[in-house]
């Protein structure tokens, strides 16, 4: 949580992906006094999101446009976050300045994310940058360990969180998803590459079609980070469109793992929860139940 | 192999639920001099299918019904072959013979399928029957330790392949799917309740979304028994449609474990893939690769 400290003085040099978190979290750090510089990245950040905020565009591959911006603005520390989609190598822009390191990068192509990210977060920390998670820069948006909103789990929801929690731990080791949809002890879905919003859309589409049977309202969205997971990256996060899309596959509530996911937007996320009766809880990543 | 023997002079009776591998399956049994009653479950097997075979139709929950006409025709031996979808509750029609072990259904609802088809075939064994898997009843349609048509994997197919049977040994204590997609060790689709067909669907749309970047023609589609599966019940098959699927999502190749999964028309399955470039191997379970 005070990784950061030192440097509080310097502007804060945001990578941004998709998703509403990146401005979610810019906001957060602003709010702590701390000044941000945004560099929101094409094809993956939506333009109108950033429209009137000061921005730096940067293609996957400008890291020498990115280190001679962030350094001239005096930033030390950089946090990456929101959804990326793995770029066609095509897409990639390398500038000179990165170029030296494109056998590595292409090196680090293959294999899951977390291998492909850890590689380029180590490229950063050679050219004198400190790479921080995002709950690091604005701890208030990690998932707390407890309730949100005001519907409970009951005890079938209890189990079905420890089953998908075992799951989690269990695939952990493979660099898969995170995510996994639960109901009587019985896996409805996996999330690999699709992402979660994309599972829960499936969920909802075996329930009209009658391929699940399960009873509507039960049954759990259980996230977690996976083991060894580089949390300066990818950690789990749910938003209001979380919960809206688990209301829509029939499932009792959500539970993420208190401490190592990240809560877009926690008002709205509340609020969309108590609107359709679904629980959200913060749960011990190691759990004995 | 042999534990169908000492009863070949009796009819098998062969409960089909949906897909091509319950008439292969009868065709190959009958192929052999054994006469076959056929038992299509309403819901899961299609009529057309059926059309000008003698078939005895059942509804979920008929046990007294087909305790009724397999004794009157002499079977002991039953298998259990096709594709079922969980019937909802309301589906089930006990007969009077059945609402006595209604209790025990109910409690085996809950948990993974695995839980419920092994309550289900211990019924059977108390009534006097046995439950022979259909590759005890027709060894020839499962899958041999070789490859299957023209195409050889590449080195880097073998990787994928490793690396998918080391996640399914590692997800299989949790009751789920049996399949799951790796390109370059990177898991693109893992199977829970959608099925394989479905899943493959999905690969094919992340690659036209952009979502999957993978080189078309690499990747895996690798299936494997869940560990500790009821052999008798569902093993994991392909079929032509498999194949079809996989040239559709952009993959390389099909591997299937060897012995202990089945091939549906294996003569169209070769043809399928060979025109499709597609290769399909069998491979032992436990690879040390």
């Amino acid at each position: 949580m005070t990784a950061g400290a030192g440097a509080q003085d310097t502007p804060l040099a945001l990578i941004c992906g998709g998703g509403s978190l990146p401005l979610a979290v810019a906001d957060s750090v602003s709010a702590r006094g701390r000044s941000v510089l945004l560099f929101p990245l094409h094809g993956a950040a939506n333009p109108t999101d950033y429209a009137g905020r000061p921005a730096h565009w940067l293609y996957y591959g400008q890291g020498g446009k990115f280190e001679r911006l962030a350094h001239a603005a005096g930033c030390r520390d950089v946090v990456f976050i929101g959804s990326l989609v793995r770029p066609a190598l095509w897409q990639i822009r390398p500038d000179w300045r990165i170029l030296k390191y494109m056998p590595r990068i292409l090196a680090a192509y293959r294999g899951g994310d977390d291998h492909l990210l850890k590689s380029i977060g180590r490229l950063f920390e050679e050219n004198g940058f400190r790479l921080l998670g995002a709950h690091e820069a604005a701890p208030e948006i990690l998932m707390p360990e407890r309730m949100l909103g005001r519907v409970q789990p009951t005890e079938r929801a209890r189990d079905d969180i420890a089953f998908g929690l075992d799951y989690l731990r269990a695939s952990g080791p493979f660099d898969i998803g995170q995510a996994v949809v639960v109901v009587d002890k019985h896996v409805l879905a996996v999330e690999a590459a699709e992402g979660t919003d994309a599972m829960l859309v499936r969920v909802a589409e075996m329930r009209a079609s009658g391929r699940v049977r399960s009873t509507v309202g039960t049954g759990v969205l259980v996230k977690a980070p996976k083991r060894g997971q580089d949390a300066r990256f990818d950690l789990p996060s749910i938003g209001p469109r979380t919960v809206e899309n688990v209301a829509r596959a029939g499932l009792a509530g959500i539970a993420v793992t208190a401490g190592s996911s990240i809560l877009a937007e926690p008002e709205r996320i509340v609020a969309a929860a108590d609107r359709a009766k679904i629980f959200v809880v913060g749960v011990a990543a190691e759990t004995d139940r």
